[in-house]
């Protein structure tokens, strides 16, 4: 049984402005492609599918392509849970009339107690899924005194460990934050304030548990507790974290063999500090320039357009700092900007705009204008 | 072979602010009573599922739960095309996966040359939809000169007569504006000056043709190409309107049998015109009271909080007009304003305020007051 755990698509999703929906129809066409040619008996995606309760039409449409390929085309089961950033109702329109054909959208409380069962060589698998949900939910539906995400699991998890068959191996899909776990800035927070964490206790009982909302992907507490990490880069924050897939393999023995599955399609996001000059030298030798950067300039004087100048090399710069001329105003912002007088500002501008410095009687001219303007 | 033919739901549909998710609710369920006490084959709901492409969530549920008892516990084929309000990618996600449990959502040009087919005692019957789309759509998508809805269908009619099989019965669903049909007010036009009309006569060799966007029943041209309105009134323009759906039976004589089934759950939605008085006395005796109401007040007078008034007895009163109080005026606008001074609309808002007439002492001090103001 070869179970392939994703999530983390946020399909539709917009960063600095851009559309990233090329990057993941990229990344979604190389799980296709890892799926045509390895031995995958179902694919997993542990919510946020979607970037927001009400995706563009553009993601509803190429998440439509991708279930019709692989379910359809592929004939591969594909089960899936909405995650926090998912609208459950709108996601699980359907959803009953879809599960002959193998996809299988557990977004209610009715369908998450109800297995997807598969069978395999090595024994009958039972799929549960969590759809993500609020403790107040959470209590409101079961009439029990939960008011964190933590109790609310904790709940959840018993309801469907009573569900447990003799002889099935049992796997857990769930949106949660599970307790430890580190962040990133591209995870909308479950709630304020660290109400969220939920310990991985609760799910030590499954025999692998495939979580969603962290972008990166770790174990929690134990090796089979684990999350997948995101589709792709969403945020600067995450630019070391290595993306793709979890494999999952359980063979005979019962304990599952786990496999990180890179992930490459879509852009790199990455940040670049350094001296416009450098920076632009390095980016005319740099095959990955059409990568996202967030660009860091450290010069320490006015730069005209500087945002043109970089795109110049490195099309797609989606934002940028200036740390450098930030230097020395930290510690003393008051000296700092008397030490920066308007003559040396428009020293700085007119080398950047003509390309020469001020000349010496440019310079007193122009310092004449500043007295004239200042009195 | 029993068709029932539905269309024009318009779910999520808000009225003068008030929604109408509750009397939708009312009617499905007497749809879906209808279809377990008669023996139906297939339902077919020609368009306009929704209000709008993005449907509120609880259209959605909504509609997901129909599905569910229909698809789902009855065992009914659904067939469905989305009409101009729907967003035919969001109501379209997913449709391959249904199909096999009987949900058929013909929301692509490709699923129009799909036929659905079914069996039944009296022979096989394809039933071909055309999603709702613009000329302009198809123009690009066929590659041919098509500038108009009538265009557009010729030519998608077309397409589907090509695919016709030897002794098969074929059905079409469509939802366009077949030439010469009444309007209504709550019909959004599909293009603006006419280049809608499509004529009945490129559908002439189908043996029915389920149409919506028609709020009226009505048949165009052929007995046998029809509307069978909207699920309720959805604007007081249709308050003569009988809603309902068409059952169509198929015999061995292959000539349809066409029968109006009433639709009744639904809050009523009429024009009352008169008087205040008479029809807060007429109300009090109304047993559907409850109705949803325009009001024509007749009074030539000013009233105090009239909705207030009218919604004591009848509580659903959505719109208030005053043709009453432009008697006259309209004859001679300047004439009228003269007539109606300062004090005869103060004595009107005094008698309904206080309940009796102004007495002379206090007609003669407000008139003081009015005379101070003007000077």
């Amino acid at each position: 049984m070869r179970i392939l755990h994703t999530s983390d698509w946020h399909l539709g999703r917009q960063f600095h402005n851009v559309s990233l929906i090329d990057e993941q129809r990229k990344a979604l066409e190389e799980i296709i492609e890892y799926i045509m040619h390895h031995d995958v008996d179902v694919l997993v995606i542990a919510g946020d599918i979607y970037d927001r309760s009400v995706p563009p039409t553009s993601a509803v449409e190429l998440m439509n392509n991708f279930v019709n390929r692989v379910c359809g085309e592929l004939n591969l089961p594909v089960i899936m849970i909405p995650g926090n950033h998912d609208g459950a109702e709108r996601l699980g329109f359907g959803s009953l009339q879809m599960k002959s054909a193998g996809l299988h959208i557990l977004s209610s409380f009715e369908s998450m107690l109800e297995p997807i069962t598969l069978e395999s060589k090595v024994g009958k698998f039972d799929f549960y899924g969590i759809p993500y949900s609020d403790p107040e939910v959470v209590r409101h539906r079961f009439n029990q005194p939960v008011s964190t995400h933590d109790e609310a699991h904790e709940l959840l998890a018993k309801c469907i460990k009573e569900r447990f068959r003799p002889n099935h191996r049992n796997i857990l899909i769930c949106h949660c934050f599970v307790d430890g776990a580190m962040e990133s800035a591209s995870e909308r927070p479950l709630s304020i304030g660290g109400v969220d964490r939920v310990s991985h206790e609760h799910f030590s009982d499954f025999d692998y548990v495939a979580l969603g909302h962290l972008h990166q992907p770790q174990m929690k507490g134990k090796e089979y507790i684990r999350y997948s990490g995101s589709l792709m880069k969403y945020s600067f924050s995450e630019q070391h974290h290595r993306k793709g897939m979890t494999l999952v393999e359980f063979d005979e023995s019962g304990q599952p063999l786990i496999e990180h599955i890179n992930l490459t399609a879509a852009r790199d996001m990455r940040i670049i500090e350094g001296e416009m000059e450098q920076i632009l030298a390095d980016g005319k030798a740099d095959p990955l320039n059409e990568d996202f950067l967030l660009i860091r300039l450290m010069d320490q004087h006015a730069i005209l357009n500087p945002m043109e100048k970089l795109r110049a090399v490195y099309p797609n710069v989606l934002h940028l700092e200036k740390p450098g001329m930030l230097i020395g105003v930290e510690q003393n912002m008051a000296d700092a900007k008397l030490s920066r007088s308007e003559l040396d500002m428009f020293k700085d501008f007119f080398t950047e705009a003509q390309g020469c410095s001020l000349s010496e009687e440019q310079g007193s001219a122009i310092s004449n204008i500043i007295d004239q303007l200042n009195r």
